[in-house]
């Protein structure tokens, strides 16, 4: 996987990006405009990414809070929590809602590939390059405090004002779900199993074919739990950030069969957006087509 | 430390006990009767398991939820969940609403031990007597999956009709503290450090000292806000819950420090108690001092 160093602490490190480098994977079938404007997704960013360094400052103990800030922005990154913070402004909530519920994901997510890349002995993934700047026991440890602290910044932001501890319960259990023993850590033993076994193989990767795009799905029906949006709209949002998961997961590199997927992933994403605010809808669909349509080709 | 082997699924596995075999570590000083009434405790043991039980069913998909079932009753137990269940009934709390915080309290130590006896490259822990059933991996991911299925247990506790989501929402503001970077991580680091580095051994010991006891702190203020305790009450069993997990945690072995520290600590601990429940105050006295000054002698 492409790479690139950056430096944390005078140390270099490696970056692993969430998609290939375009200049090593040109677009080709569906090659569109990079040029849209993406100041919209661009303004998401910035504040989940401030949010989170509010949450996360470098302070006491320093020996724990110095390591989780550095490997938490220095993970690659899932566009998962920009769509969750969409998800909640297109069913009409307020940005600063969504907030905790993103970097509450962007932190299970840095946690995951954090220990996805441990050097365990008696391991049976393939070799990794990713550096451990912080050594494997603090890498470890840190991953294990990323995962609470999420799920605190989250029970945090219960707001008598609005009266949204019911909304926040309820995204705890879909964050638990998608990170838990039913999602991300279920797909992650059949990543481990595909590795162990040839025989197996294609059994393993059919499973982890099928929750693909489940971190997305999930983080688009919390965005639009906490933004209010109906029942309807809740699972609209899933059902769209299933399909635009799964083309960010990455499909097969068959020419002929991945312009049949993608096309088909294109017309159901578009079908769940219908009926929604439409300026929106048209900067959701320009930023995660051309990133993610551009990723797969 | 002392271990005993018990069997899963036809394997042998070894058990850690979290206090020393008291056949190897007679009582000295503090010997009081193991005969008093325990069928309490017996009973709230009994009912978390049977709530954890109910929660971590053999069920698909079978790969992680055996393994999780396993581990989760295989690891060593805290006396902290126990203490969870008797604060909030200390409180005037019906033991029910209470359970699923025990049970996640039960998760996330279990997690924490899995994890702590990781065979790690690089690894600078002391050699561990711990096998490894379901192969490093899988260890490492169903530790994972443990945290955010306490928590999940918790969201899940929500009950409109007890108009509780508030009280749940604190006390999970509670456990991802315990547990995560302020609480059990940052004392893990410092169990890494103290074998690491002989030159400060003793910064990391005194800092060690410090994260004693908190995780009891925390369950019995849980208990005690689950409960429905005020303010006060909810303090009063904080502290109660601080000085039976300092004794739970093991002070040093010199006698007379030790006589005299036990002391302190139960002369403290009985203090809080004041102004409760009588009988039940009884209980909870004789089992925590009964338990751990057998284990401190």
């Amino acid at each position: 996987m492409a790479g690139a160093l950056s430096h944390i602490n005078g140390n270099s490190v490696l970056h692993v990006p969430c998609r290939p480098d375009p200049k090593q994977f040109p677009c080709r079938a569906f090659k569109v405009s990079m040029l849209c404007n993406q100041s919209y997704w661009a303004s998401i960013n910035s504040d989940i990414e401030a949010h989170l360094k509010r949450a996360i400052p470098i302070r006491e103990p320093l020996t724990v809070f110095d390591p989780m800030n550095g490997l938490t922005f220095a993970a690659p990154r899932s566009t998962a929590p920009t769509l969750c913070v969409a998800a909640c402004e297109l069913v009409g909530g307020h940005r600063d809602v969504a907030l905790p519920a993103a970097s509450a994901l962007w932190l299970m997510y840095s946690a995951s590939f954090i220990h996805e890349h441990l050097p365990l002995m008696q391991s049976c993934r393939p070799k990794s390059d990713v550096r451990h700047l912080y050594g494997p026991n603090m890498e470890l440890l840190i991953g294990d405090a990323m995962i609470p602290f999420g799920f605190e910044l989250l029970a945090k932001s219960d707001d008598p004002a609005r009266n949204n501890s019911n909304r926040i319960l309820r995204v705890m259990v879909e964050i638990s779900r998608a990170i838990g023993s039913q999602g991300m850590i279920h797909k992650q033993y059949h990543q481990v199993e595909s590795y162990r076994s040839n025989n197996t193989k294609s059994n393993h990767l059919e499973k982890i074919k099928k929750h693909k795009g489940t971190l997305h799905a999930c983080a688009a029906a919390c965005g639009a739990i906490l933004g209010g949006g109906s029942e309807e709209e809740i699972e609209k949002m899933r059902r769209y950030g299933l399909y635009v998961g799964k083309m960010a997961s990455g499909v097969e590199r068959n020419d002929e069969e991945l312009n049949k997927l993608v096309e088909e992933m294109r017309a159901s994403a578009t079908k769940e957006l219908r009926g929604f605010n439409e300026a929106k809808v048209q900067a959701i669909s320009n930023y995660f087509e051309s990133n993610f349509m551009c990723a797969q080709v």
